[in-house]
Formats: C-alpha cells, structure tokens, sequence
C-alpha cells in the first residue's frame, strides 16, 4: 500500500492468500486502483481466501467475497466492487467526469463492464480453470468464444478512436480493464489491436502498477492454517 | 403504456416482437417498471428482435440491446439498465432512499443483482433454452445448479427478516426481482420460501403489473419483415 495512512484512510477487505493463479486477479485490485489514481489513503482487511470467512462477515459482503468498504469519513459501508468503485468515483472528477453527459456514459459503460462483459469472462474462466479439462468444458468452448468474440468486436468499435470509455478515464476503464485483464494471452484481445492497445494504456498508468504491487506484497508465502 | 405523455416523458427502447419465451421478460421491463412506481411518463421506441438493429443504434447501445434511455428533461442518453434504473431512482426517493447508508446499500444490493446473480441465470437461461438438449449443457447443469444453489443460499439469509433489499423498496429490488423471475418454476425459488415470498413481493406491486402489461401489449402477433 502505498498511500499514507491517515484517521480516515477507507477500509477494504482483501484476501492475504489465494491461489497462484488469482495473485494480481482479486478485485480489491479495483478499489486500490482507484484510491491510487486520486492519492487516497487506504487500509486492508484481509483473510485467507482458503479458510472459512467469518460468519459475521456475511452481513457486509452477503458472497463472503472481496471486497467490502468501510468508508470511516461519512460512516458508509459498501459491498460489490462496483458500488465502491461509484462510491469512491464520486468524491473525485478524475474517476467520474462532473459533466451530466460523460458521467453517465461512464455509469452506463462502468454497468456495461459489470453485467455485459464480465459474465463472459466468468464462464470462460471457468472453463479454462476450474472446469478445465471436463467434457462439458470443451464442448462448450467454441460457442462461448463465438459469443464472446462478437461481443469484443462490437466493444472494439465502441473504443475505436478514443483513448477512455467515456472520453476521460473514470471508473468504468478500471473496471473494464481489470475485466479484460482476465483474458490477456487467450487470443481474444490480441486478435483485437484496439482492445489490446486500451488494455495496455490501463495498465500502464501508475496507479494500476501501484494497485498491483499493493495487492501482491499483501500475500504471503503459503497457507495460513484457518482460526 | 399506463403514464400520460408528456414533453419530458423518457424515451426507452424496446422490442415490438420477441420469441414467445422472452415475452414479459425483456429488460426494458426494468426501467419501464421504474417509471410506473413514480408516475413519471415515458414513451417505447421499438425494434423487431429478430431483424438487425439499425446500425447506427450501436453508438446508443454498444451491443445492439434494449433499453437504452434518452432523458430529455436532462438531455441526457443511457445504456445499461442498471445504469438507466440508477439514473431514474435519482429522481425519487421512492426508488432510492435518501438516508446515506440506505443508499449506499441500495447500490450495493443493484450491483449485487448485476454481477452477482444474473451472471448465474444469464448460464442456466443458456442451458436451459438456447442450449437445451445440448450435451455440454446437461453435462454442465448438475455444477451450475450446485453454484446457484449455494449463492441463492446466501442470498436467502440476506432478505430472510425484511420486506426489501436496502429495508425499504428500490431500484435494487427492481433489478433483482426481474432477475429472480427468470428461474421461476425452476424449483430453485420454491425451494427456498423466503426468496419466493420476496419475489411474489416484488411482483405484486401495482407498478410492476402495470410495466409488464405494457410490455406484453406493445408485442405484434408475428415477426414483421426487417428492413
């Protein structure tokens, strides 16, 4: 974390071990990023993603999953990525463009990244992963990446030509591009230079870099056994 | 349509043919039900599901569904019904609480629907209709069913002692009651009482009988031939 912790440093939930192949992929990633982008400080609460989470937590996350927000400054608590990705978007114009126009092209595109793309990029990797090598995961590949494939072109069209979903960066690039980061080496995206090229122009601002290596140096080194 | 047309009435899209299974369960639904719980007038721009949308419809909506929104009391255009019920839940409190925490949960809950519910029914809706019969499909069902199950679980513990997402209704339960509905019959609603008297809830309102009959009666009784 590279933030300075302040009294009302925002609190995220987080995970201190995941598998190899979630490192860097957890989406409190998304979150960091953000507070990365406008200097705001943050703190993280982290579990063992391999342990049972807390009954108690269930009341501010009902998945159990990461992350969750407390935000001590106005006494909020918030769960879904993508609420506290509008939640912190809010406090800053440079995560959500103040003009009434390219802010709600930023909210569509931010649900856009959320409910049309990620539900892709889920039963893909779930296929690629934890289903990998089953029948039903083979058979059904090459329908998934017809779908997929017509999605991505027509969000390649929509990003032909401009730098940012909605003009500006805002919160939906950090959200669609930690979507997309999911699928980098699948082909998909570098089949699709415009996609390739946003993707790249994400994860090259430093707040991401930042976000990312918060998130990694947050993990330790093996299982810890569950309290 | 039940709303008197206005100058400022909002402009939604929708569909004026469907197959008979999705009739009543188009997303348009969902903003246009929103419109009912608050009296406010909105007016259908309709296409043929089955003929290509206008080519030039993609820059409204990058992946050629329905709703898009366009606002003209604001002068503003939407995509995403997510984003659409957000933008129309600021207008009333009767759609979004006021009360900060109540809001903040509220968006938590829509987001929750979005990514975290629907994802689920987006795959089984693909096994169970456009794949059926498939054999990834009944090979894939019995992992699906055992995921929904767990997430519908917690999704029970979540309503079980309260009317509505966020304590009062709002445009969280729009979104996650019309997502609900489309596994109604499946047995995984039935089997789970607090989540079915939740939907029967939902679906008893006034305003969502009035925005599923308009929809149901904007449908002509065959597919007219594309343009």
């Amino acid at each position: 974390m590279s933030a300075i912790p302040q009294p009302a440093a925002l609190e995220i939930t987080g995970f201190d071990w995941v598998p190899d192949f979630a490192k860097g992929f957890v989406r409190d990633l998304r979150p960091r990023w953000a507070c990365e982008e406008i200097g705001l400080p943050y703190s993280m609460r982290l579990f063992n993603a391999a342990a049972p989470r807390p009954e108690g937590y269930y009341a501010e996350q009902p998945w159990g999953q990461v992350p969750a927000l407390v935000d001590p400054g106005c006494g909020l608590a918030l769960f879904e990525s993508g609420a506290i990705l509008l939640h912190i978007g809010e406090k800053d114009e440079r995560l959500l463009p103040r003009d009434p126009q390219a802010r709600a092209t930023a909210i569509s595109w931010l649900f856009a990244a959320y409910n049309s793309v990620e539900p892709l990029i889920f039963e893909y990797s779930n296929i690629e992963i934890f289903a990998a090598g089953e029948q039903w995961a083979e058979l059904r590949r090459p329908s998934l990446i017809e779908f997929m494939s017509r999605r991505l072109n027509r969000l390649a069209v929509a990003i032909d030509g401009r730098d940012w979903l909605a003009g500006r960066f805002s919160v939906a690039d950090i959200a669609m591009a930690t979507v997309l980061r999911n699928i980098e080496g699948s082909g998909l995206l570098e089949e699709r230079p415009v996609l390739m090229a946003y993707l790249e122009r994400a994860i090259a601002r430093p707040a991401f870099k930042a976000a990312l290596a918060a998130q990694l140096a947050d993990f330790k080194p093996a299982p810890a056994a569950a309290a």
